[in-house]
């Protein structure tokens, strides 16, 4: 079976709701924007793609069934402006909102308001599309290549954090790729990290291999070393809140220990990413800001203490992990490339690898 | 304050119930060896020394009241049997039996009942007073090599699992190093990691540090490499399970990780642990069998599930960091060695650094 996180057909839009994951597996009907904010919020969705996703096709929903009347654009601007302050932070929500609205008023000057939300709606079902296709090419450009280094054999990769369906607006980036591989017949195992300390691998990773039958092995973040020695891991594959201009990726801490550890075992360090996360305004990883959260999700889970209480706890959610540690290279929807490479790559200069 | 894992006074005995760390500090009476076989089943304590410590000492607390009437040795040895059975893979219990035995059997050739067991219950009390005593060398030796390469700073270490008062007959290993170097007032801080999946790190570490007042953060196991890079640490600094003849170290699982990790921020990595625990007769690290436990150690807490149900797991409690990554050295109540030396330092061929 294939794992549907959006369930979404003209008129009508269901999320699995991943506040009950791994424990329950439970569709929430989005019927209105509002739905959708109070889902959001709720981290009932999580993964800055799919935020986006769910959020504007809640507004397709409400736009099907002749919301806004005769004055769409009105609608639509509230709407999206409700929206995108669900999770500030999550920037593709916001770039998804610039750009259909800015689509919106175009399509006003010469379009009546039936004509308008039938447009609408279709840009958005594209993007729900395009968003799907990119991951695919991701997964397909990212199998091809870890391949390439054997290509008789099938292979073990070893994933951090969740990447995958309950993340993105379908089949995943790093998890794309080991979907691509498996649907190859050339995955012989995937190890998945727990991700301390929100656990999204044991929870939402683990769930996704299980849904769609991955052969998956879940271990605690600790264990990536000895994996690679014993296990024979072919690739590491992660994914990437932000890789900027020089190569340098931010994403779930632990990400840059795991390439440490793999450098040291001479096994290829893949980041998957869609070039929308790909961000060349910044020079390097050192101007990215680590977001540091509250300490009880580190001493405690679902509400029970598993620390002693009065330690001080450092709880950063990110790391960086240096552009010479990704040796595999950089796999996005426009091919697989160096670090080196990236910039000309987004830029039209290279042709993809 | 000075925390107290063991409480003993000539025939009285209490210790800090460690299933119920740490949200409750609780000592439990040990009348009788029954009782002290009872704790130990049950992981009231745990830790391979003071596993050891408690059932001699439970001995002990018998024999001053007077067990054994006129025939001691029988009461001993059935006494040692029943401890040792407790948790037959705990090493030093059987090594302190096997001792105990011979001395007990050699003092009943010339003593009456009540002389043999005023010498018994002297072993005993000295085996405690040797095994703290052996931690603070090591707690100094360790100390002082670290703070030679700063001879003016104060000092970060980083830790891993849990090498204190809870899992020795008092003061620890690798804790013991950090304690000294609180003691001496240039320990800057202590990076404790939560040790996944039975959290040592963050139950029983981290309680001792609150306990003690030591400057002490926790982390995940995975932000381990940011914190080096972040944080400045002097030293990663771990106890060990087993010490082989080439210096391969099997620890707790995660610390091949972080050796691998100081090893790329240029960090010294140190393992300290009593000579009993090295064990001369393994060649190489190779040869040391990897204990692999129950996945619901590492799906649940305290009961509660935290993983997705049907993943497959794999459990290993311990892996090997080879010797060319303890740059640091082994730190023993011998003094401190490089893994090279060790052999000749522990057979006598070569003096203390």
């Amino acid at each position: 079976m294939t794992l549907e996180a959006i369930r979404y057909r003209s008129g009508s839009l269901q999320i699995l709701d991943q506040l009950l994951l791994p424990h329950q597996t439970v569709y929430t009907e989005i019927r209105s924007v509002d739905d959708a904010y109070r889902a959001i919020k709720a981290m009932k969705v999580r993964g800055a793609p799919a935020i986006a996703i769910v959020g504007c096709l809640s507004l397709a929903v409400e736009l099907r069934a002749g919301a806004g009347g005769d004055d769409p654009v009105t609608f639509i601007r509230e709407s999206l402006c409700h929206l995108t302050s669900a999770r500030p932070t999550a920037v593709n929500m916001g770039r998804a909102a610039r750009e259909l609205m800015e689509h919106a008023e175009n399509e006003s000057m010469e379009k009546n308001s039936e004509q308008l939300r039938e447009s609408v709606i279709t840009w958005i079902e594209e993007m729900l599309e395009r968003d799907v296709n990119d991951n695919k090419k991701i997964g397909n450009y990212g199998a091809q290549h870890i391949l390439s280094g054997v290509p008789r054999d099938s292979v073990t990769i070893l994933t951090h954090c969740n990447t995958g369906s309950l993340a993105t607006a379908g089949y995943g980036t790093a998890l794309g790729v080991v979907r691509s591989l498996h649907a190859l017949g050339r995955l012989k195992r995937l190890y998945c990290t727990e991700t301390r300390p929100y656990n999204q691998g044991a929870r939402l990773t683990a769930y996704e291999a299980v849904a769609e039958g991955l052969p998956a092995t879940l271990i605690t973040d600790s264990m990536a070393a000895l994996t690679m020695r014993e296990r024979g891991i072919t690739a590491v594959v992660v994914g990437a809140d932000r890789v900027v201009a020089n190569g340098d990726t931010a994403n779930k801490v632990g990400t840059y220990q795991l390439a440490i550890t793999a450098k040291h075992h001479g096994i290829p360090f893949y980041v998957a990413a869609p070039s929308t996360s790909c961000d060349l305004s910044l020079e390097s990883g050192r101007d990215v800001v680590i977001e540091v959260r509250p300490p009880e999700e580190m001493t405690s889970i679902n509400g029970v203490a598993i620390a002693a209480p009065g330690i001080d706890v450092w709880n950063p959610s990110f790391d960086v992990t240096p552009h010479q540690l990704i040796t595999g290279g950089i796999i996005t929807e426009l091919g697989v490339f160096l670090p080196s490479e990236l910039q000309a790559a987004l830029t039209g200069r290279l042709t993809a690898l």
